[in-house]
């Protein structure tokens, strides 16, 4: 039986994006992208590059039991990526070059060797370091970038590990974990509707906000202000996740209809 | 005595930041702020806005023990605006209507008025909302929005919730934290130095940042890389947080220096 709500963890590896260097756009891509599928994104946890760390932040996430973890960053070849010595640690298990994953990689730099008219060589170990594996993992091919991606199953949660490099972490999703993804979430769509108000205050669509909340269970309203509580510019987000048979589309509509003739009814008072 | 590590966690309350409607620009602009005062900036943790859960992310911080927790968004007057009753959760705390956030809220809404020509009216329960705080905490003054920002001090770790709109949280910041974050770490500063090296794949690059990470301890090499293994464009990074009396930027200077010489050697071996 399908559960209703599929629930992703994502955590990003990383110092550059603690330090101010690196924006996260990966856990907003793929936030998006799962959201989208129907998945609920409980959390996002942004972790420094030290096995420790890292070992300790998936064992806190698989103990929350979503369904699915994606990491995204660690996975190359130079010393600062730990991605995959965290996943062992955490996990107990001993590390030891995967065959298949050897593959990939040595099919990557044969490429690039031909490419460049140069000889083939024999893969260092900074090559091999990429195809050094948790025991019991599976590679998942990277159609862009040299380090294989991985799956790892645990206990009723699926583990993906994808590389930091914004076009391969994309390029990984979409094409070997969405359909995963998609076939688990089942029949879950997400909808959203948004209304601008302007000249209202955010204090004043308060008990608007809550009226409609109440009347349309399931629905859930933000107001993200973009002006100053004094020069309001306010986005009301609605938002529903709910199987397509029970019409969330229209769901929202009401509920969107409904508060914007609070508003309309407010806006009259005002003035 | 100062500490020589002063460590960070973020904490990111809002659903717009895990669906991929907003990108988290606050942590990675506090982050930034955080590690230039000299901060050891731990994690981030985005989080929904649900109370229990705030609340177990902040429990889950504390245990952790770092000097600072900052929380950003989830002050303000609607009912999706969380993170004062996430605070009185994890404390164990009642909640009360806080004399001096009070007076705060209730002289931004006499400034609305007066500049709306408008009367004042009496505080509506959403607006007393943002003056109703965990007992025991302290309101700062935010000096662009209404919700104020409050302190909150717990066994040696002060919690600082800010607003989630980028200009309150960063005017905050600036006024009302660094401050207090910079005596703290007293004489500790971070440097930074990068290079850019195209022709040479990280692989190949691995070994060299090995040896110089292993020759300046303390030293932090990061490879970013721009481009793809077969066509590189990679950013090295190398980062040292330190007293000045132990002279960081000399320190980097040098580790720079024998990495560019170490780069070299390998370019005309590879012609």
């Amino acid at each position: 039986m399908k559960r209703l709500t599929v629930e992703l963890e994502i955590i990003c590896i990383g110092n550059e994006l603690l330090i101010g260097k690196v924006l996260n756009t990966n856990a907003y891509w793929l936030g998006g992208q799962a959201t989208n599928l129907g998945v609920d994104v409980k959390r996002v946890t942004v972790v420094q590059d030290i096995v420790f760390e890292i070992a300790q932040v998936i064992l806190e996430v698989l103990a929350r039991k979503p369904q699915f973890i994606i990491t995204t960053g660690g996975l190359g070849p130079t010393f600062d990526d730990k991605t995959l010595q965290g996943i062992a640690k955490a996990l107990n298990r001993n590390s030891e070059v995967n065959p298949k994953a050897l593959e990939m990689v040595k099919e990557k730099y044969i490429q690039y060797a031909i490419a460049k008219k140069r000889p083939v060589g024999e893969l260092t170990s900074a090559q091999i370091k990429m195809a050094t594996l948790p025991e019991k993992t599976e590679p998942v091919k990277n159609p862009i970038g040299t380090a294989p991606s991985i799956r790892v199953d645990i206990d009723g949660t699926v583990l993906f590990a994808l590389p930091g490099v914004p076009s391969e972490m994309e390029a990984i999703f979409t094409q070997s974990i969405a359909p995963i993804v998609k076939q688990t979430v089942g029949d879950v769509v997400f909808c959203e509707k948004s209304i601008f108000v302007s000249e209202i205050m955010e204090s004043t669509l308060a008990p608007l906000i809550d009226k409609v909340m109440n009347d349309n269970p399931g629905i859930y309203i933000k107001s993200h202000p973009k002006g100053e509580e004094n020069k309001p510019h306010i986005e009301i987000h609605l938002t529903l996740r709910a199987q397509s048979k029970n019409q969330p589309s229209e769901k929202i509509l009401k509920a969107l209809n409904e508060l914007i003739n609070l508003i309309q009814q407010t806006q009259k008072n005002l003035h």
